[in-house]
Order: C-alpha cells, then structure tokens, then sequence
C-alpha cells in the first residue's frame, strides 16, 4: 500500500484544516496516510520553515505529500507555492466567491476567538460542559429544568460521551440518567423522569457490541454477561416504545452522528456553531 | 445590518460543513448570518425538499442564501444545481484534485463510520473520555501512569474541559489537578505531581477574567474575591517558573486553541484524527 505524507497546515488552530482534509481522505480507501498537523504558522519565517519540511518529505519519500491549509493570511501562504506537493487551500478556494455574493471584503484576520462574540460562546460552552457533568449518570437530578435534552439508556450505552460533546461542540445542556435495573425490572418510567418526558431520548445498543464493551470494563460478574445485556436491553426499548420515547441506535454511529441526529430530531436549537 | 440565511447542508452530519462555513464566514464582520443546519440529506428526495426550502428563503428574504454543502454522492447534490443561492461544495472543489494527484477513484461513499477503523476511534474517544471523567478534578490520581499529559492550575482555569476536548476530539488520555490552597501556600509541587512532572502543563488566566468566572459560580465569600484570586494565580505562576512547567494562558483562547497549543508543544500524538 503506498503511504502518503499529509500536512495540516494554518495560521490558527488547524482544527478547520484536518476536519476538511479528514473528511476528504477517507473517500480513498486504497491508500494508506501519515498525517502531520502544523499549527499556529502565523508568521513568513514559519511559513518557510514549514515549506523546507514538506519539500524534504518529498524528496525523501520519493512521492509529493498532499497539504491541506487554512491560512487566514495571504502572506504566510506564500511560501508555500511552488513547492513539491499538492496544496489545497481552502480559504483561497472560497473566499473569493463569498466576497463577490456579499459584496464586501473578508477582513483576513487571525484570532477571531478574541472578540465579545467567543467570549460569550466560550461561556456557553464551558457552562453547558459544567452542566453535563454535573447532572452525568443522574448524579443530579434537581436541574433537569435547566436540560436541553435528557438522554437515557442502559450504562455503557453511550450517553456520557454523547452529553460532553453536545456541550463543547454546541453549547447545548444535556443531561444523562441511566436505567437501573429496578426500572428495568418494573418496566415503569422513573418518576424523577416523568415530568421531564418531553425531553427525553434515548440511546440504545445491539447485545453484541454492549456485551464487547462492558466485557473491557469488567470482564467478570453478571455486569456482561450475555444474558443480563439482551435481559436490560430488551426491557428498556419495551419502556422507550410505552412512553413514546425517541430512540437511537448507537453500534454503528460515531459520536457525530449521534448528536447531530438528536439536534436534528428535537430541534432543540445550538448555543454555538463550531 | 444586512441578514443572510446560511444553510450547511450534508448528507451525512454536517459538521464538515459547519465547521468550514463558520471558519469562512467568521472574515465577514459587517453581515449577520442566520445559520441552518440540514444533515442527513441523503437521497433525491430529501435534497428536492431543501432545494424547495432554500428557493423558498431566497424569494421571502429577497437575498439569495449562502450554502455550503460536503455531499458524498453526487446524485443528492444535483437538485441544488441553478437554485437561487450561492453553492460551496467543499467535496466538489477538492476530489477532482486529489484523485488526480492519487491517481485513484474517490469511493464516494457514505458511512464511514462503520469500519474498523472507525470502531477502533470510537473505542479511543470513549476511553479517553472516561479516563478524563476519572481522573477529573484530583478524584483520582492512581492512574496518571496512563496520561499523555496532566493540566494543572487553579480552580476554573479550564482544566476540565480541556481534558475532555483533547478525549472526544482526539482520543488523548488527559488528566487534570486543580492547585489546592496548602499548595500554593507552601509554594511546593504536591507530592502526587512529582513523579509525574514530565507530563504537567500548566493553564493560567488573568485575575480580571477568573473572578468574572467565579463570580458567576460564587458570588459570595473568598473564592471570587479579588484578593483571593490575585493571591493564588500569582502563587501558582512562581510553582510552574520553578518547576520548570509549560504555561498557556487560557483568557483568550477558545478551547481548540488551548488543546492544539498543548499537543503541538508536547508532542503528545493524537489517536484519533477529527
């Protein structure tokens, strides 16, 4: 399999630089790559340096890497034309359009992270991440008022991971309570949870992939065994269906997927946009 | 000021989209964007639907919408060819590109996340999450072993959530310690950080900003008075001078930022790319 050297290149985090060449690389299968992220490039000098660096990879691995960059400006981009490799970059790429529909020019300025704006969207963010974890695994329960959204699941089925990234990618108040085994067994709706119905969605699990990741957290005891993963899993979905209750399968779906699907299906409106 | 809708629309979740639309848009200082999120916009029908909607906005706003899309399948972009709006296919822009330069065909295929590889990121993100919810806040210290990097600094710095951003966003195991008031009064590293002093970073923030922070938290008594506060930063930048530990200063920093400051000066490698 050949194997292709790619730069993420930018002037700020590199975040927005990887999140497009990630999204574009794995449409090819056949290759195989090593990916390398240069942050923070936000000067000529390191522009060049950054430049040397690629064109060595090139020499030395007999193939031109491929350099995805984000730079805000124009002069720290410089450098890089010519080189042995192909660069794409996005800003430049899109700018252009954008200026000439909305009639203005792009102010090209770095640290955008500095104004009013990101403070206030810094602090939903770090609100809503204190929020989660507060009220994770129905530790608290006593701000449910204050959720966006209240997930529910058997443990392990991934509510924790799925509250803690509503909250830092979008500001968004979520809230987890697990099902016990008592609710389980008694097939009725917690009562700490009724009031708050509305906002409920749940998260299930096939047997076999729970089973796959309990077994990694406690490989003995009832916890993962067979017959107490289908035994809770069963019983919660039978509840979700009784009460209505949203439901969302999460073997095959990243974290992304996950979230994204709950915004899309309540409605419940982001905080903040990434 | 003049009013945009701004559709980011995807047949899958859309956060490729968001994330490059926002970077663009963040250069237009003079329009207000009103920003609609479409995912999962996966057949013809669906996309005949948004194209609709999008006509729709253009005719009742007398502007004609911006929309950045990132399809997989060319067969669901073609009904928003000739609609009223401004298009940015990043898929489009680039592929033709990169198929060139790898001289292969893009497999244009949907659902990547249900490979191997994507079960092996999905397993690191949640163990990394997990340990950082473990080792949250000192609870537990046992583990720090299997840290790539310890944050450490005083309450509401921003250790926690960017622990957990470095675990949901790239799968790094980090671990956090607040700074404890016998801490900084002795002016030495707690015993439990000494073996550990290779992996600490340090987050620091200004007085001004950290009681604005913990006002909102305590309004009351010594934990956001000015003198308080002014005590224990000062305290805790002498302990990192003289142990020698890497600071950021997290006032105005978004938190990618402060994540992609702590892996690009560690080194530590992502296991996950976003």
């Amino acid at each position: 399999m050949t194997e292709r050297t790619v730069f993420f290149v930018s002037d700020q985090t590199g975040v927005t630089a990887e999140t497009l060449g990630h999204s574009l690389l794995t449409q090819f299968d056949g290759v195989e790559f090593k990916p390398v992220t240069v942050p923070f490039v936000d000067t000529v000098d390191k522009a060049i340096q950054v430049a040397r660096r690629i064109d060595l990879t090139a020499t030395q691995s007999g193939v031109r890497p491929i350099v995805f960059t984000s730079f805000v400006q124009d002069e720290v981009r410089a450098p890089l034309v010519g080189i042995q490799a192909l660069v794409l970059d996005f800003f430049e790429a899109f700018l252009a359009p954008l200026e000439a529909e909305l009639k203005a020019q792009s102010s090209r300025t770095l640290g955008k992270a500095h104004g009013m704006q990101d403070t206030m969207s810094y602090d939903a963010r770090i609100d809503a991440t204190n929020f989660a974890m507060e009220a994770d695994d129905g530790h608290t329960t006593r701000h449910y008022d204050k959720a966006d959204v209240i997930l529910t699941g058997v443990s392990r089925s991934g509510k924790t991971p799925t509250c803690l990234y509503l909250a830092l990618q979008y500001g968004v108040f979520a809230a987890n309570y697990p099902l016990a085994e008592e609710d389980l067994e008694t097939g009725r709706l917690p009562e700490t949870l009724r009031p708050f119905i509305e906002k409920l969605y749940a998260l299930t699990i096939t047997p076999v992939r729970l089973r796959q990741i309990r077994l990694e957290r406690r490989s003995v005891g009832r916890y993962a065994s067979a017959q107490q993963v289908s035994f809770e899993l069963r019983a919660a979905e039978a509840l979700y269906k009784r009460h209505n209750i949203p439901v969302i399968d999460t073997t095959n779906s990243s974290i992304e997927e996950i979230a994204s699907t709950i915004l899309n299906e309540t409605g419940v409106e982001r905080r903040v946009r990434p």
